[in-house]
């Protein structure tokens, strides 16, 4: 039987450097499909949703709608938003009254939660629909699936900073700590070592959020580093600590789903490695560019993000409801990957922490094993985006509300 | 008269992109001109000097030398020290040590104050030699010189990644504060405007050392940005102030020359305009990348950095000493330049201030003079450098000292 209806899809979460490409792949998609009569994108994500806020994608821009796979972070808009029973039977009152048939959210580990609580309640409505989730993080944190996209670009970023940045340090004889997202997983941080070609080059110690660190097996390995190069570059995830006790670097702000704002982990560390090892110690913070900075995109990340948000429209039209798109990969070298499914149940509330076979015995690096995971998903983009490129927004074309406004 | 000898080159200061193109310009002039017997690398610049740390550069392979012109950082490490009386007297005894009768400095404006000392010293030494200052800094704030080398590469990294990083504040609507070096002069946080190509573009607000800031008129820009736009993007320079007071931003710890350290400008503006608008406010600092972030390299950039390390050497084979290499624009599309010289004591001690002219009346922002000045330099390489380069190092082949140790 052929569901016939409108679609929608937002974007949720963290933006990252090739969100927009599984939105393009969505959009081109569903042009292409029967059933789908209209592509609602929902601005600012389940925001938009609660409040009817869609905009009308098929009335864009062809040529727009291509350039726009090229620019960083959620075009549409993202939200952080977490919605409770009451925003979830509010959004499917939403479904209803604007005959969406099919709805599509691109995010993390949050997103799918929603996505499988949202097919829970379709069907206790008795509400045909089919909802697929579509994978993104930097963080990579995401089960099942081989990669997450946005997590290549954003490996790339950090990789080519953490590179850069050690050029400077060793051109002073200092020591440098460099601040990696993660709060609980390392995938990103372990990125950094990427840049690595000599033992030499920075960085020399990689701590991620699996290991706990001995505070002294840490200053033991700074001095010992420090005295072999002359210098010490130490790339750390937000979400580090040390076996005793946690360096403080929280602060008492919350961010929008209610976690404590990470951060000053790299200014601690480097307070305490001048101390001990008598020399100037750095920090930086890669803060929000590592999720943006889109000279930095890769090739294949921009492919698989593409690839899942095709994916997912095409299979929600072939009748596959409360699964994720999910990349298999089938080569390395070249990089060859399909996009499978798993179902969202499997996804929801699970961490992909870094397996211990990528973490070195000292528990201060990477293992060549996660080297050869990775190295394929930083490749550079064919073409490189234009020097300050002038990026376009969507058009806008409001979709009219059916419901009263809804006062949350 | 042809004055035949050695000669010894050094980096200073903090590194850029680009500050091996101005040593691979000399390495590869001083190969040509005959006057020029041996070329001694001064490791971590005048330490190296005062130490007689040397390396000899005409022993290192010229494809490596070729390689390095495009490694970010100082290639033979940088020093921050600021010679003393006594420390340039050592120097002076170096020099006639090693024979050395031509001394290149690459730096900014500390390093063409000790080259002008030097060149006086050599004087009353009776001591026959050419000293010939190579400008070099981010900051762009040398006089005389339309630019200075490394200024054109950090202004597209800081540009570039404003431009991201405002891509992702607008995506979930929230405040942005980045933090641009900049300790009295603005030319690089005023860069950061060349990546708004349209007036919804972040950054919407920028602010430079150069003018002291009304907090009212502050925090009125901001609430009109953020009504206008649905987000607001700051740039603000490390030593930004407010008219009444400064915000507390420096730390105890001083630097290596005795600068208070700057940073937190972007922490407290951000914490201030949360509270005053009631949106969240993030902060980015640019940190170390903004002189190391080598994808950014700008063409114009790696091409005037060359010309004036090969220019120096040439001159000083000519003849000329006491003076520094300075920019002479000709046209700016295409931009067209030549090298020119001005004498040391015209530029030490100097700091180029941005003009009037660049600063828009409402003091938030740049003027198209600004961004015509600055548009030509910040064109991309012509040939982006591969993912992650596996930059090679000198092979540091040392030169005996001829002096006892220098106890200092």
């Amino acid at each position: 039987m052929i569901l016939e209806g409108n679609a929608a899809i937002g974007q949720s979460g963290g933006p990252t450097m090739v969100i927009n490409a599984s939105l393009v792949g969505a959009i081109e998609a569903a042009r292409e499909v029967p059933q789908i009569r209209r592509l609602y994108g929902a601005v600012h994500g389940m925001d938009g949703v609660l409040h009817e806020r869609f905009i009308d994608l098929f009335r864009e821009d062809d040529e727009l709608v291509e350039e726009i796979r090229y620019r960083p972070s959620a075009a549409l808009g993202t939200s952080r938003i977490k919605p409770d029973e009451t925003d979830l039977a509010r959004a499917m009152e939403v479904f209803i009254a604007q005959d969406i048939r099919y709805f599509f959210y691109i995010g993390g580990d949050d997103s799918q939660s929603a996505c499988h609580a949202l097919s829970e309640l379709a069907k206790s409505y008795d509400w045909e629909m089919n909802i697929i989730g579509i994978p993104k993080t930097i963080d990579n944190d995401l089960v099942i699936t081989d990669v997450c996209p946005g997590f290549g670009s954003a490996a790339r970023f950090a990789a080519s900073a953490v590179q850069y940045v050690s050029c400077d340090a060793e051109a002073f004889g200092t020591c440098e700590v460099v601040e990696v997202m993660g709060r609980n997983a390392g995938w990103l941080t372990a990125a950094t070592a990427l840049g690595r070609n000599k033992p030499m080059d920075g960085p020399h110690l990689v701590y991620v959020p699996e290991v706990t660190v001995n505070p002294d097996k840490f200053l033991a390995d700074c001095h010992q580093v420090y005295d072999a190069y002359g210098y010490l570059v130490i790339a750390v995830s937000e979400g580090f600590s040390f076996a005793e006790s946690e360096v403080a670097t929280t602060s008492e702000k919350v961010d929008e789903f209610g976690h404590a704002r990470l951060g000053g982990v790299a200014e601690a560390l480097a307070d305490m490695v001048e101390e001990e090892i008598g020399v100037r110690c750095r920090f930086d913070r890669l803060g929000n560019m590592q999720r943006s900075f889109a000279l930095t995109q890769s090739q294949i990340d921009l492919d698989i993000a593409y690839a899942v948000g095709d994916n997912a429209v095409r299979r929600a039209c072939n009748g596959e409801t409360d699964v994720m798109i999910t990349i298999q990969r089938k080569s390395s070298d070249p990089f060859v990957f399909e996009c499978e499914t798993t179902s969202l149940s499997s996804v929801a509330g699970q961490t992909r922490y870094l397996p211990d076979e990528y973490i070195n015995d000292e528990q201060n690096g990477v293992t060549e094993a996660y080297l050869e995971y990775a190295r394929p998903l930083v490749v550079p983009r064919e073409h490189y985006p234009l020097s300050l490129p002038n990026y376009p927004r969507f058009q806008r074309f409001s979709i009219e509300p059916k419901l009263e406004a809804y006062e949350r």
